[in-house]
């Protein structure tokens, strides 16, 4: 499809639909989807709305720049995205490959249109599967007093690549407040427990050690705050008295990779509005 | 909250969004949620639209009727409904009652609108429920030759009664064809089984003997054609080789509950449109 | 079925499954079921064994009196329970009502082989529930200062009906300490949360400001420690960034319901051993 | 472990866990697992044991073969299977690969005990993978009239490189009666939906036709009766109205790789037993 997807967030106030509405219906544009959310809590609006422009009366480049007049009378902030469009991404891996696995997986597969850029690796394990995938793979040295400087080389990498999405595929390195500020909201983690329960290290020992009986994993946008951003997807597993800490990992796998796909696709596809520390999802 | 509640579907044209929520916002109308589905394979638009009408500028009827010349130029088949509302409500049931109790339990926690006119049995055994909760309990007898007549019985039930939904929690008798046509989309079915799987009887002796790992509950529209109306909701649960018919019985009981129930409280909050042989549904 | 339930704990070592169904063959018992955990971690052997003893050859009481030889020389702890049986139980409440409504209704059906002795409320909000169901009802008052006298009148009814589980459904009270190692192994609480995520006072508003994609309930034993007991069941739900802290109440009933109602179940059947922080279970 | 896993079935009968429990436990076995089903509806008696044998007082293979009069004398059916064992494992495709790359990902993982002699193609579309894998690729041609010379050379590379399993990775090709009958119990098929529902071709399109909400794939035992061998597993995935048949594709092969790697899993484990049309399953 020839497109836009537009999201937008403001004030909570009457006739907002209408007037998104009619100024795409103004121009001949179509709306494909029409996603909407009022926060009665906090006074605000979200919306994600998809937009087929074969048919535009005007310039889609015009078309985004007009919007602005009605943007601002709303007070939103906004966005548009042209459609096809595939995100810039680098994933970030140490040792652990399940993850990196699925989503160059599902990448071929067409079902996340993003472009990686670069495998960055804190070890050089996943080098051989970056290679046989064809792409740039980064080792950077993170041990010890090299920790402060591999970070700075790899916002480096990040700018130099232009990269929109950064993805941390089991990266076992906690940033430091100021990576987790430049690139807020372009950072997505996978965190392998049910947060928030087992927040930290060894989630999976903390809960054979709980006992619990469902395990999960927690796809979520990096804050300084570790373990602690908007939550975009959380998937579980039941587990039983007799799954040893391994089994635990074993299973726990199935949830990651599933829950970091899916966190990815919405991200990409512009499906998620992040609000003080929420994020709005409109699933597909 | 004071408000409407708008189903509409109609062909898929531009600007279908535009007009709707401008009319809303013409007079001043709160659009509180808005949900809208294009099938493109049909080119068909269908919306449900939930109006807050504190603020309204004209008279609630007033705008219900005006919205006429918008909807027949779209040619639209639409539906207003006011909030709050309670739909009346017949209950149909054998003798099996897990199915009555949780409609009734969770009608009185205020989970489900509606108001329970009637529960009409072709046995008595619900009939101490029914008393219980203070709702009016008809025996119809529905043995061998009586059935013709039985259904007529409790069609003069349901028109007597204003009745505007139809509830079988699990009524063990095939309704003839012109009672489904008759009440067409207004009567709800509990289908003890993951349909299309295991149509007709014993739907839990079918599934032990063909040895599934899954057991589930449908709920759907009563067509004609039997098990094989629209459906509205299904639920599943994991059985393993050692459960006895019996036991799935048990197990299949809770998914039937929550499939009920869920399915109930779609239609009456107006979250479900039927199309051809598929439902439309918004959750919540 | 006419019968005994044995469970069964030892260090491990070789030959204990020979040893234990050899007794029972021995003297003409029928192994109906047999499960066994070996925890490696930890050098422990646990069984559940359910033996139809219809074809005895020697007198019941003789049987169970006859394994204290065999059960010793495993250095073991073991109990037999005489099937059928209905286990002597108290419902203690405040206000809200499923989870009580859930149980007598599981118990009704057969679900559940227990014989409720009574309800205990600090509130008399589910009087009429059980008066309905014919069982006694306790109004305790516990508030304020009134606290400590009310837990040793809750002591002494369990006491004096020979109380042998002690279900909190959605009790809002902390139990004292003393409390909790008197009926220790005998107390299962429903926790409206995922646990351990959201221990404490309103997990549902919790869950709501983290932004969980999943809500979830956990049935466990009662220990000193809030919240911290073995878990023996959980349950999840997913909900989505609309759903409302109300909302969140609402899905979390049917987690709570079903949990509390399989965690009840495994206990009175036997189906849980406690060892340590976790808790075996045997489902069926 | 150095040891063994011993499957068994026979008449129901007394005695029999005492019997198996105390031959291993005569010779110094050491049980691990025990895990036991009884079939009151058939009279039947299903049993998997694990056992080490570090200590085993005896030479292995005299203690299996020992067995052989115990075994005789219950008029059963068992076999034993050394431990450590890769299994070896043939896998048919077509053009699909998303079950294969989840094959070979989990056992390069070592979540699955096979060793993948082949990989053979009725197209040669999976071959780089293939290759990439290290695995030899076999591009047998069964268009038109040579289907019958195809399967023909199928059935002599199983043969020639010692077949045990082969695993149908979404072959699209209908297995003729002798082959399914050669290779009986030893064909695992991956079939796209929640069966019994949507047998045969396109179920991903009958499930969008029918409107389903729930979504599935099944894991089963292949046999002469197309689609309804019994079934070792099935996953199922929620769907809503707006998934298109391409979205029912995209969503079910996440289905389809958990429940076909759960299968093979259980399979090469021996925690399968079949019986009649159902398939006993022991799960881990």
């Amino acid at each position: 499809m020839k497109g836009l997807i537009l999201k937008i967030n403001c004030p909570d106030q009457h006739g907002i639909v209408a007037k998104v509405a009619s100024y795409v219906a103004d121009y001949a544009g179509n709306l494909v989807e029409f996603s909407q959310f009022t926060d009665d809590q906090n006074g605000k609006f979200f919306a994600r709305v998809e937009i087929d422009t074969t048919d535009l009366s005007v310039d889609v480049d015009d078309f985004v720049k007009g919007f602005e007049t009605l943007g601002k009378s709303l007070q939103a902030a906004w966005h548009f995205r042209h459609q096809p469009y595939k995100m810039r991404t680098a994933v970030l891996v140490t040792k652990t490959d399940h993850c990196l696995n699925e989503i160059l997986w599902r990448t071929k597969l067409g079902e996340m249109p993003i472009e990686i850029t670069s495998i960055i690796g804190n070890r050089d394990t996943c080098k051989s599967i970056a290679d046989n995938a064809g792409i740039p793979f980064h080792h950077v040295d993170m041990d010890g007093e090299k920790k402060a400087e591999g970070f700075q080389k790899i916002r480096d990498l990040l700018l130099d690549q232009k990269v929109e999405l950064t993805v941390l595929a089991r990266f076992m390195q906690i940033l430091p407040d100021w990576f987790c500020q430049e690139f807020g909201g372009k950072i997505i983690n996978i965190h392998h427990s049910f947060l928030p329960a087992f927040i930290g290290a060894n989630p999976y020992r903390q809960a054979y050690e709980r006992g619990v009986k469902l395990i999960g994993a927690t796809c979520h946008y990096v804050t300084s705050d570790l373990d602690a951003g908007p939550i975009i997807e959380q998937e579980v597993q039941r587990v039983q008295h007799f799954h040893s800490p391994q089994d635990l990992i074993r299973l726990g796998r199935d949830c990651e990779r599933n829950a970091i796909a899916r966190g990815i696709r919405y991200h990409v596809n512009d499906r998620t509005i992040i609000h003080k520390n929420r994020a709005i999802v409109f699933p597909d």
